[in-house]
């Protein structure tokens, strides 16, 4: 099955697409820039919306729905919103079809145009403040905490499965709140969030920090980010959460009445992440053989395949498997029994390697005789043979834990070789062409010369990471390029 | 709380909008017919979002997305699956906004025009099948059995909330396979599904039926159907499955191998539930005083609201409430503890009591020292006393089950003492006008007959149900309008 992957050290681009459709996650729609999400990895993404969502719901998040179209003149009222997001808008303007005149078919009916065009969502801040609006009058109605699952558009001229989609899933929170520490606290909070779920469950390390003014959300004050590294040494930003200020209430006059009698603007936060996570899983951890996934976000954890001739030894492994299916399945673990008599064991074996499935156990003739199974991890390849009695699934459980754990340990090891601390231009541009990976540098804080950077090596400032995040960055020093003075060194990366 | 609501006797149309707005259930957003929907109505979504994913899961489907658009030229492959959505059809012309050049503010640009127009899904048939065409070559890919879940747009001119909106959530199945007898079983079992969700989860009494011609979805062979009957006497269509025949794969050249070597089109389903059931439950079940919810899909499904004077009075009570709130939460009950200070204990009945919460329980002073609580059923309106010992728990769980019969129960005898066999014309237009409801009449099976009675009174077949369904629908007879020869009684209603 692995036979014709791209290795990641010839095309790491090639790999990433032969993963995404031998694995059969994803595949480009008929419709330009839209993927068509597959079942198995369309599994990935309800495992990682299911947890995200006990995460909100336990830091007191609820969700709701909002309408999937944005009248024009709703964007056009935060003015750096609509700037951020008007080149990549799709446009609803006519709500008819009908047949032409002439017979040649079905075409749009001109009479049927809508007095205002409306954008289909590409954020929901907008439809959302104009909403809140109605909600909040007073102290007692705040904070308002609401989380929504939902498709966006944003309009994407070079499109990538996963990274890059002209729509694609996630979930988007939206709160308010009567001061800004406590806005800001919550804008902190969900960063957090996002960091843990990253980390203990993606096993992929991430940097908090916050963005420079260029790369800040359209419309807020602060974005916050976490930023991973992947395997060919560029950058990806895993999830953003917003401070907003006051922008979006003073957009729509959203006021309250404070405690004291008073009337203030409301102060938001929005924090998001989307289906580009997936992208983010597969590039961090799969390997040249296929998909690797962490075994709290895999569809199917444990495969088991019977090794056998003839009727009657299948029978005997068959009952022996069920046994142990029925153990596993009662400490939740998510296993399946691979029978079809229409492909030998090589070939399954290869195709649950290449799906990422953590575990798999293979139990034939010569096991049952010893009471043995055989054990192999997907991440290492290492297989043992294990007693198949009572304490088997107990053993796999541990097995699954400690794959998590080296997953994550695996890439924040990778990161940890690839993060290199630069002290000069000549160093950055040479470090950046030769390794790649995060460089931690001096900048002098303006725009400016970020962008001069970016011209000369497609470097950009992944984020300003936050005290305790990475050794060594919390100290002044002179920006790369210019010598002027830097408060911090900054995370560059070439990023996805 | 619940001054001002109408009563259903005098104005069911008004106190339908009344108890969304006051039980926080949704509203109309600014978008037009688009609504809101709000974090408690949402919540009724996900408990029957939940519920109906794992009863496909358990019949064997799986999950996955496909894209919002569908290019005209799709949508336009099969012509009466066109025909019936061309007059709802929300159309994307354009990809960009840009500023005016007279500085009048953020306009479509026109220079960003689609080569071809994409219609937002009313529907995702014509873009699913146009996939299949390249997941089917053998009848080894064969069945397919695909869910997913999503938005999609009706361009409606009359909306109302819940019942009829211009974007809705829903869930759309659709399913390929080898035989038209498989395929039809597929379309059964899934009306049964859906059936069996109505009965045992939203307490919804309905007909098992399939649709005349007329009323059949646009590309279907056959439309199956569950009818629920609403307080007002109308009928309210709660589920379809539809079996496609070869229509779709014919439309997109979806071909298999079979088994025997040759070459066939592929049979198909489609089904569909939406945020529309929340209007049919709301409909079915609540009351004057407001929601009414079964407890198997209530967001909340008990509510704790302390009696007492003092801090120190409320600390006791708070003690013996965690205690209390600790075991329901054991037995998976969801529960609140309502400690506001800022409202007194009737403001906080009525408000709960609108929210249709099933069970509220009162604990004072007095009952602390009896060691008694008093439990409250929302659906009758009954009070006991209740030991608030070990045993509490139990009673409450208990308790929760005989509401979920008895809102059954009720709605079903409504139903029975709502359907009414009718023989002759004048009956029929007596008994509709009188009494509403169901009537189960005979029809010659022309849709020209009901096309007439349609007209005539507004009255349309919701289905013809199938054996077994209603009694004493099997025979044979004369059709109420021409006297014609009739080989079923069918059942009429005025509908949502």
């Amino acid at each position: 099955m692995s036979k014709g992957i791209p290795k990641r050290s010839e095309d790491y681009s090639l790999w990433y697409n032969e993963i995404i459709k031998r694995a059969d996650l994803a595949e480009n729609s008929g419709v330009r820039g839209c993927m068509v999400i597959k079942p198995y990895g369309f599994g990935i993404w309800e495992a990682m919306r299911d947890q995200l969502d006990r995460m909100f719901k336990q830091t007191g998040h609820v969700n709701a729905y909002f309408p999937l179209f944005i009248p024009k003149s709703y964007l056009s009222k935060e003015a750096s919103h609509v700037e951020g997001f008007a080149k990549e808008c799709a446009v609803v303007t006519h709500y008819r079809l009908k047949n032409a005149e002439d017979g040649s078919g079905v075409i749009v009916d001109p009479e049927a145009k809508l007095e205002e065009e409306l954008i289909v969502r590409p954020t929901s801040e907008t439809v959302i403040w104009s909403t809140y609006k109605n909600w909040i009058q007073s102290y007692r109605d705040l904070p308002l905490l609401i989380n929504q699952w939902a498709n966006v558009v944003r309009w994407e001229m070079r499109t990538r499965l996963f990274l890059r989609t002209a729509e694609f899933l996630w979930q988007e929170g939206h709160t308010a709140h009567a001061t800004s520490q406590e806005a800001i606290a919550e804008t902190r909070q969900m960063l957090d969030v996002y960091a843990r779920f990253a980390e203990e469950w993606m096993a992929l390390p991430v940097i908090r920090g916050v963005k420079s003014e260029s790369e800040r959300f359209a419309g807020a004050v602060d974005t916050y980010c976490i930023e991973a590294l992947m395997q060919d040494g560029k950058a990806l930003q895993a999830g953003t959460s917003h401070f907003l200020g006051q922008n979006f209430a003073k957009a729509f006059d959203v006021k309250f009445a404070t405690k004291e009698g008073g009337l203030d603007l409301v102060w938001g936060t929005s924090w998001g992440v989307s289906t580009r996570l997936i992208g983010a899983l597969i590039m961090a951890h799969s390997d040249d053989q296929g998909l690797v996934l962490p075994p709290r976000l895999a569809p199917l954890q444990v495969v088991i395949v019977p090794i056998y001739k003839g009727e009657e030894q299948l029978a005997a492994i068959s009952e022996k498997v069920a046994e142990i299916k029925q153990a596993l399945l009662a400490r939740g673990i998510s296993v399946r029994y691979d029978d079809r008599d229409t492909e030998r064991p090589g070939f399954k074996f290869a195709e649950w390697e290449l799906k990422g499935v953590p575990v798999r156990l293979a139990l034939g003739q010569r096991d049952l005789q010893n009471g043995t199974i055989e054990v192999a991890r997907r991440d290492t390849g290492e297989k043992q043979s294990m007693a198949a009695d009572d304490n088997l699934a107990s053993a796999i459980e541990a097995l699954l834990a400690d794959i998590q754990q080296s997953i994550y340990e695996k890439a924040l090891a990778f990161r940890q070789e690839n993060t290199h601390v630069v002290n000069s231009w000549d160093e950055f541009t040479q470090v950046l062409e030769e390794k790649g990976g995060f460089l931690l540098a001096h900048w002098d804080g303006t725009a400016e010369t970020e962008e001069k950077i970016k011209e000369q090596t497609k470097a950009t400032i992944r984020c300003i990471p936050l005290p305790g995040q990475l050794e060594g960055t919390q100290e002044e020093g002179a920006c790369v390029l210019t010598g002027k003075p830097s408060r911090q060194r900054v995370v560059f990366a070439r990023a996805y």
